[in-house]
């Protein structure tokens, strides 16, 4: 088999990169071992959105009075009716990925691809025979899985990693959950939203710790008051799986705390998948355990390139697939540019909802810029008063010098859909005044947005 | 009584240019008959908003099972609960005002506001006082009232209007809703949703016929599914409210209809109020109803301002908010530039929602422009799906020569959040690849924006 691109990982980047390229006239094969689609939709981004699209639902089952609405009897959560529904949405978008291969007379190569030394790459099909695919272009899109920690060995029963969680046989009565990233906090969030009694251990300071420290404070507040026990600056030394439960040691500030529970779910970040993939045999290089690139995904081997998990930049599906179509397009010779990593916005689907792009308050400082800050409070929003989200907030960081968004960081109901205003906004080197004077529709939380810019330059009106 | 500025109507023209001319400096009297905030914070944007959160409610409650989520008994809708938090939610909005009028240290002087002779305001009080207050400046933001077609006299018991659709006493069985413009439309999805038989009625060919035809066609599917008889090309020929019921005869293309409904409510567009606040008396100039201004605001008579719905353009709450800055920092010397009136988002806020900003299709042809147009149905987006929110699409509409974003139109789950990114664009001249290189986050809804924008230029991927 000949073609013009082989991509290896049919995750959010490979797949992305594969239509894009059969768009631009390449002959194009995908090697997957899996199911199309990757982590993203299969294990991660879609079917995490749908179970927590079923807490959201039983939320507001559980305070439909206060809407308004009256129930005979007790509203309960269904567990396994909520996973059944979230691996069929999965399937559903798997199946769109297939259709979308299929239109673009894109092949799929079922097995487990490898570069080899010749920069061929040799697909290893599930009943053990091996072929060898040949492509001008080879791109490596293996994207990553759950990081084990050495005191936290996963056995995928009592102690597991996102996979797991999203298809556990019953709904556990308790659940440790080990680091507060995306992924920690919104399985803390979804399941003590449905009952579970969960404990959120982060080793920071703070959870969420890549977000502003407003945000995560406010996050904080809002797990601690939905009851989950929130533990930060902590760290699990030991668990003990001997009995019907893990008993899971936490060293604290204050000592040491023992906790049991039915599960412990580790979201300690993840790792990359470099090993296997042929990357030694073809003389790829590697740097701090991801393929090295430059800014237009070229590996250091003429011919083969990566993105995604594999190289560096925060592992995330919508980076994978910008990056995917920056790789292809400067393949087929389109004009592209490199892509901005500053201006990546970053979503946790909790309620509040969490969103972000640029720079925090604190790294700003210390990058030594002189601030303008503005911050509006969802309370001060007719559209949160209306809807019953009073909870969150917009803070707008901006240059004192020249205007610009160094960063925008939210947390409320609606913010991972407002975010997307932000990014274009710096995308075109918005200043203040210039989200100051687009006119927000009202009522809605995107007028925080306006608000507060206007803060920042002492002009809000509403607080 | 002596201010720098004394504005007539509390609305969010008045109450917003009262607040930013405080923070200029100026002494700020406001004159308002009724409660701070006007229609919009009370009969308006803000209770209607709140009623159709407890509609949102209420359907997710019927379809609760599709998520996952057991009820043992019947989910039904408590009409007067759902009122009862519609009044409370305006109420605590229009304390806001108060509170930051006196943060501003703005007087509120009660009673209905006129000008006179001599250009100041004479006030009557509730009592029949009367008083004079005297200013530098005075700006007119008296607002709007529901519009009365003569065949369609309100009667305020059975033929009403949206002020008496807010806080009926009891849910009426059935309900005929004349005008399917944003009011109309809104309150005949929440009345339908929570099990009033509706009946709408447009005189236009389609319903909310300011928005682009597919986005029109796309609501009055959805309207249909959800159980709303919609009638366009339609119009109300005579009522008669002599019966216990209202029998409304209605003439359509095809011939001659009679419903019978508890209610009719008349939503055919408003009146601005400019009767009786001595625009006569004190020489403004009106002109097709509407009170003469330039592009700061100023009327034909020196000191004399006007905005909102009783001047031309859009009557929408963000209008007169965004005219009343400009008007007071004109006043103040503030550097302004006019408010660019192409560049109006509006929204409506059924299930699906709506929202638009800039040329409909037809509008763009019809200017001459040739055109590239991109659409993104939410059947292909990943979060919809995981939301269950399946309906609807974004179209962008493009100028082929240069590249300008004319138009979006928007329908589907959380568009009255993402407008706001196409307006901002707008006012930073985007063009299509400016957006579709803007690396919007997995997985939103906001994705269908940067896929629609991929779709005008033959990029999209996942369609």
């Amino acid at each position: 088999m000949n073609y013009d691109l082989v991509v290896i990982g049919s995750g959010p980047g490979g797949y992305v990169a594969a239509i894009r390229a059969s768009q631009l006239g390449m002959k194009v094969g995908v090697v997957e071992k899996a199911e199309l689609g990757g982590v993203c939709l299969n294990w991660g981004c879609i079917p995490t959105k749908s179970l927590l699209k079923s807490a959201q639902v039983f939320e507001y089952l559980s305070h439909a009075q206060d809407y308004g609405v009256n129930i005979e009897g007790k509203a309960s959560p269904d567990f396994g009716a909520m996973v059944k529904r979230s691996r069929d949405v999965a399937a559903g978008m798997s199946k769109g990925i297939q259709f979308l291969f299929k239109k673009n007379k894109i092949e799929v190569i079922q097995g487990t691809g490898k570069l080899t030394k010749d920069k061929k790459v040799e697909v290893t099909k599930n009943d053990g025979e091996k072929v060898t695919v040949e492509a001008k272009h080879i791109l490596l899109a293996t994207g990553a899985r759950s990081r084990e920690l050495p005191n936290l060995p996963q056995d995928g029963e009592k102690i597991i990693g996102y996979r797991k969680a999203l298809t556990l046989d019953k709904q556990p009565k308790s659940m440790v959950v080990v680091g507060s990233g995306a992924i920690g906090s919104e399985f803390a969030y979804f399941y003590n939203s449905i009952g579970t009694k969960v404990t959120l251990i982060e080793y920071m300071d703070n959870i969420v710790p890549l977000e502003d420290e407003e945000v995560s404070k406010q996050l904080e507040r809002s797990f601690k008051k939905a009851g989950i026990k929130v533990m930060t600056s902590s760290e699990v030394t030991s668990v003990d799986t001997s009995g019907n439960t893990v008993k899971v040691t936490v060293k604290t500030k204050k000592g040491e705390e023992n906790i049991e529970a039915d599960i412990v779910l580790s979201a300690v970040g993840i790792s990359p998948n470099i090993e296997n993939i042929g990357l030694e045999e073809a003389g790829v290089q590697v740097e701090k355990g991801r393929v090295k690139v430059d800014e237009f995904y070229r590996t250091s081997v003429e011919g083969v390139y990566a993105i995604g998990d594999i190289v560096p930049g925060p592992a995330l599906a919508h980076v994978a697939s910008a990056e995917g179509i920056i790789c292809v397009e400067k393949i087929a010779g389109v004009e592209v540019e490199p892509l901005n990593y500053g201006n990546i916005p970053g979503c946790i689907y909790t309620s509040p909802e969490v969103a972000s792009v640029g720079m925090t308050e604190k790294a700003a400082k210390e990058a030594g810029y002189e601030l303008k800050i503005g911050k509006f409070p969802y309370s001060a929003s007719g559209k949160a008063s209306a809807a019953g989200h009073k909870e969150g907030f917009v803070k707008l960081i901006f240059d004192a010098k020249y205007g610009e968004l160094l960063g925008a960081h939210m947390i409320g109901a609606n913010v991972t859909e407002m975010i997307a205003e932000l990014v274009t906004a710096r995308k075109l080197e918005t200043t203040g005044h210039e989200i100051i004077k687009s006119v927000h529709p009202h009522p809605t939380m995107s007028e925080a947005v306006m608000e507060a810019a206007a803060a920042a330059y002492d002009e809000v009106i509403h607080i």
